[in-house]
């Protein structure tokens, strides 16, 4: 009986009485929800002085495109960080203050972003905003590797959980930073390239990699779960 | 014993080690309470420069009301679509990453309602903005049928439900796409039908159907739950 | 066993596969939340154009009283009635589809809040800004009573509710709405007595009753829970 | 049997049907979340005129420094407080009326950081900002201690909870508000040595003290848990 109710509760939290994993998900979802809508601040409705001047209307909602596309940018950046922090939790079995910080800091890192998506959608044809976009999701990047990292060599995953799964997935997070590293270069031949490797590295993120699928396989053995 | 773990720590999850269906439903349920509560921030708290005149407070406060009828409206297609994702997801056993990315493009559509109805509530008088909430309505409508007969197509629903729920949920989700369609061609005519025409469809979603009725005698059967 | 799973899988969930009880609470829960910190935006930070005059940051700083005073009481109010809302649902069993559109309605009146605050701190000295607030209190308070009353009539509360519990608790809820009515009829005298009259309402809401002290004797009888 | 179905449904409620521990907690990171992402909101995309003017907006950005320090130093406050009360609800068991206030009130300091936030971010070079900055984390320090002490006088607290770490959590809780007023005598002498402390402050936050390991034995004593 007592095994049923120390696994409904909450068991794996903290090894030192800090906070447990199921309530650092809950303010990285609270957060990652609440900067994904915030986004849309950014894309603000035109105003023009004489409301009836259809064609100015239009006009101006035309121009709302580079925020548009800025705005659907950052909303799947967040949507595949979202995706990899929980991804990185399902392994997490024990957590302690270090590791906590980590989290705060990435969060921090994440609830910038309506910022460097607001500078791409204004300025987009300066190098300078594709610059600090790219600069940033290098950063979300580096401290979701630091993350990752830091779990696994402090202990704090699951135990049963395969070196070869641990690679496979650190290499998967060091994907994002080492193409915004290249579309930052990229940015001094053509923002156009620079802006089109941001959205191929999503594409590469929310397609499924044959990773994936031995990914899949090495779960489904232990069946109970 | 083991039964009882399994069963409180949210077993339908995934089946390729993706993110399962209570995190989803989490990060859902976190879009839409914003989205809802910063649709307010559209109506904004006229400011006149001589605090003192009480008629010209009162005359501006008057012309809110089309901001205001967009944010009621916009509310209420939010909730109804709160409302579907939880029905749709009432019978959701499994995920899978295409099924996540699904959902994540989903919020995207609900998360971008605040600047529609904001566009809404400036210029009710031009027949672009009208319609621009139409195929808003049309998008998010056609992106939750996809949800739902993709989680049909690829077995990530309940392997009891009747194929008949399957089809009037079915149904029941074109309804909104196809009664916007008819709203967008209804703006030639007349804005004021066309947001009637809106108006009548969130009716139509609140009120319940026959439909429903023999729908909760469907689920009144497995009596367990 | 069956017992265990059914009980710890939110059993009092909904009659007719409708969305039940703590999906709603959360996304209750989700528009409280961001109700109460969005208020801090109609708060602006003032803006002086020369950076270096301290006497008049200082005396910017001192004129933004009345919107302090307004983001206290609306917090507070916003307080009141999420411990409101709690507190009825404390006693829910079941929900139906008129019910959960009462609750959408009443998070619109909740969400609603962040404009009524913002116009009564703007425009303390005007007394449509304070019968506005007042008329939005009063609509929040008869909409929770509706919430309560339908499910009171419609057997969706806990059926072991001693009846007197059920009225006390209707009194206490309409206390909101004709203590504002009594404001809003003040505010034709005074306006600062008349948001006195507010003030004295949250803390008669705040304030532990004798009815509370009898209330908690009911509950500590089923000592199971 | 009964046992499992009482653990899991939250038992530590409260003594008198007001609302239990989880709930406030699911409030609490409702608006610590919303508060840390709102922060970005006062960090604004610089406006420039000609949008090509390359160095112009270089220049701009670089003056946005005082504005992201504030942020990140602000962000950091808000994740110390968030740990801060969680690890003060890790103790506690039951939940009272004032109990319940104390955290609505102390959620009240927590949503109004945007505000000193943004006050910090746009006049960092005038003390009175400083001086608001210390006096708002002071208060939310009182408020937490005061959080602290009256669950521990109304034995609120997990009965099994060593008087000793009682006592460290006090000291820990008052160490802000006493390093806060410090840093205000200090913004006399000298605006740069006064955020300055605050930022010491956070690092003594972050860093794990000697306490901190003395806790964690005292933790893992009781090894069911």
């Amino acid at each position: 009986m007592e095994t049923c109710t120390t696994d409904t509760v909450d068991r794996p939290t903290s090894r030192s009485g800090i906070l447990g994993k199921s309530r650092i998900e809950n303010l990285a979802d609270g957060v990652f929800s609440i900067a994904m809508t915030l986004l849309i601040l950014e894309v603000r409705v035109p105003e023009i002085a004489d409301h009836t001047e259809t064609w100015e209307l239009v006009k101006q909602l035309l121009a709302v495109w580079p925020k548009l596309l800025s705005f659907c940018l950052s909303f799947v950046v967040l949507g595949v960080y979202w995706v990899g922090h929980h991804n990185q939790f399902h392994y997490v079995r024990h957590t302690d203050r270090p590791f906590l910080w980590i989290n705060i800091f990435y969060l921090m890192s994440i609830s910038f972003l309506p910022f460097s998506a607001g500078l791409l959608g204004t300025y987009n044809t300066q190098q300078v905003a594709v610059m600090i976009y790219g600069f940033h999701l290098t950063t979300i990047g580096l401290i979701s590797y630091w993350h990752w990292a830091y779990a696994w060599h402090h202990n704090l995953l699951d135990p049963h959980l395969d070196p070869r799964v641990y690679r496979m997935t650190m290499w998967r997070i060091l994907m994002a930073p080492i193409l915004s590293v290249i579309a930052i270069g990229l940015s001094f031949v053509s923002l156009t390239v620079s802006v089109l490797v941001y959205m191929l590295l999503l594409v590469a993120c929310i397609l499924p990699s044959r990773r994936d699928w031995r990914f899949s396989v090495f779960r489904r053995h232990p069946s109970s779960e």
